[in-house]
């Protein structure tokens, strides 16, 4: 089954303490949407300016990734620019220029109405709420969000959290949004205003998910190197969406999103491994099931006598 | 079996945002020993002076942990003071007081000389090369450390290092004795300098075990309230060696370690519930099977098909 993918399409300028790249094809719709391509098809709703790369859309739809909604009108495409520091969890956004994203309203094609998983990427809570006002019944809706919006949007935030199955976000996001310290409490808090599902990201070290009682710690795979963190967020929800996505309309229940939360870390993993979305173009399935088997060898331990 | 365990022993006045007390029982030997006794009888080398409280003494006595290699010298108790922030993973010391500390040299019993599980908890590298120079043949040797020995006394740590089995640091301790970012990396070439086995520990987001070639990522256990971190690494390091001496002498593996982990992880989780080491006054063994189990389905997730 398909998956609508929402979010920003960018062209990055991205610097870490080694390397410097610029018009990298960024953006938390395109890392989802790559991310999710490995397990179901892409319905992606985004915009792109003139200068938007002939070749990236190849690539976008090389991947099974549709394009019907992806709107390309005058202008430049969104540009952002970001600095890593030598801890790499530390980064500066060195520039952002919006252009045709200042304007940018979703408007779905008659035939992404009724795509029944919806991944709502990073963009802000108004555009999120305005692509569901669109949809008939999904069955399962995701949406991820960051500390911006809870600082200047937090209202229409609030009201999207009435209408999600799942909030992705962040550890400082989730304190930020609840002004709890405890992650417990924090998602706790977060279900209370909607979601019956919370996963909060913990960089390097992993995520969290939580339901009612019940959570599950899915660490980070220890990494040897790693090049650019940029669309890691993305990448791991558009993964957890597009597995969810291909079980073949089976309930989503708290272990079968565990499985999920596996394979979006897993493909974020792959991800940090070099700039922008270089390291999923060759990725293969049989990486992505090595790697999960890897993640659960790492978590195991043996029962008590 | 028994497990040695030489570190501090301190009179502790710590500050939260929330509470503050002043003269608790605090050091790292302290943590660790109460830890260990879980499991193992512990035989305590350490310092006090002549105002450290006698029910201090009576409670250390009532957990089968040995004082005879404990020597109380005229003087005061070695004295700490610090801060917690509204985010408890940032500390301040605010004063310490060596006293009878300044002047310690661990000492040990004959009967010590034997102890077949050695844990060094966090004092210079100084003192803990001097008790090992005074061990027999110990099976397995265990030490603990931190930011300031690296930076101060790194030549006597190295050489510490090549006389341990497992190594225990925080992650940036592991940065800052190696220079590497990636924990990987780090974990290896610690490994290179003498220990079999490193643990490094997350704080809140828990610990990973190396070997050669393999890793272990042990999750912390996710609390709704944390009053004291205080001692949480010292209980760790203690409730994993105790746990390893309570194995009936089976040959430490990769795989008997994983479970030493969990075990510390336990400890130190129940530790942070209250100040100083009020919670493990009253911990029993079913609350620690009961969490070791909690540990066990927060990590588990589904095999593929």
């Amino acid at each position: 089954m398909p998956v609508l993918i929402v979010g920003s399409i960018a062209l990055d300028t991205v610097k870490t303490p080694f390397e410097e790249h610029a018009d990298l094809l960024g953006g938390s719709a395109s890392y989802s949407a790559l991310g999710a391509s490995f397990f179901s098809p892409v319905n992606l709703v985004g915009v792109v300016g003139d200068d938007f790369p002939p070749a990236h859309i190849e690539f976008f739809q090389s991947r099974e990734i549709d394009l019907a909604g992806m709107q390309r009108v005058p202008g430049k495409t969104f540009r952002w620019s970001g600095e890593y520091m030598l801890d790499m969890n530390v980064r500066e956004t060195r520039s952002v220029e919006l252009n045709v994203f200042e304007h940018f309203t979703p408007r779905l094609p008659v035939g992404y109405k009724e795509t029944p998983y919806v991944l709502l990427a990073n963009i802000g809570p108004d555009l999120q709420n305005h692509v569901l006002d669109q949809m008939q019944r999904p069955r399962f809706i995701i949406a991820d969000t960051m500390d911006l919006w809870i600082k200047i949007a937090r209202e229409e935030l609030l009201r999207l959290l009435t209408r999600v199955d799942l909030l992705i976000l962040n550890d400082s996001e989730a304190r930020l949004l609840t002004e709890e310290t405890s992650l417990v409490k924090a998602g706790a808090k977060i279900r209370a205003l909607g979601p019956r599902y919370v996963v909060i990201k913990k960089g390097e070290h992993g995520a969290l998910l939580f339901s009612e009682g019940r959570f599950f710690s899915c660490g980070a795979y220890p990494l040897e190197d790693i090049h650019d963190p940029t669309g890691a967020g993305d990448t791991f929800a558009g993964g957890l969406a597009g597995w969810l996505a291909a079980q073949d309309g089976k309930e989503v229940t708290f272990d079968l999103l565990r499985q999920a939360v596996v394979f979006g870390s897993v493909l974020a993993s792959f991800n940090v491994e070099a700039f922008s979305l270089t390291r999923l173009r060759t990725l293969t399935q049989n990486d992505i099931d090595a790697r999960y088997e890897g993640f659960r060898l790492m978590q195991q331990f043996e029962l008590l006598d």
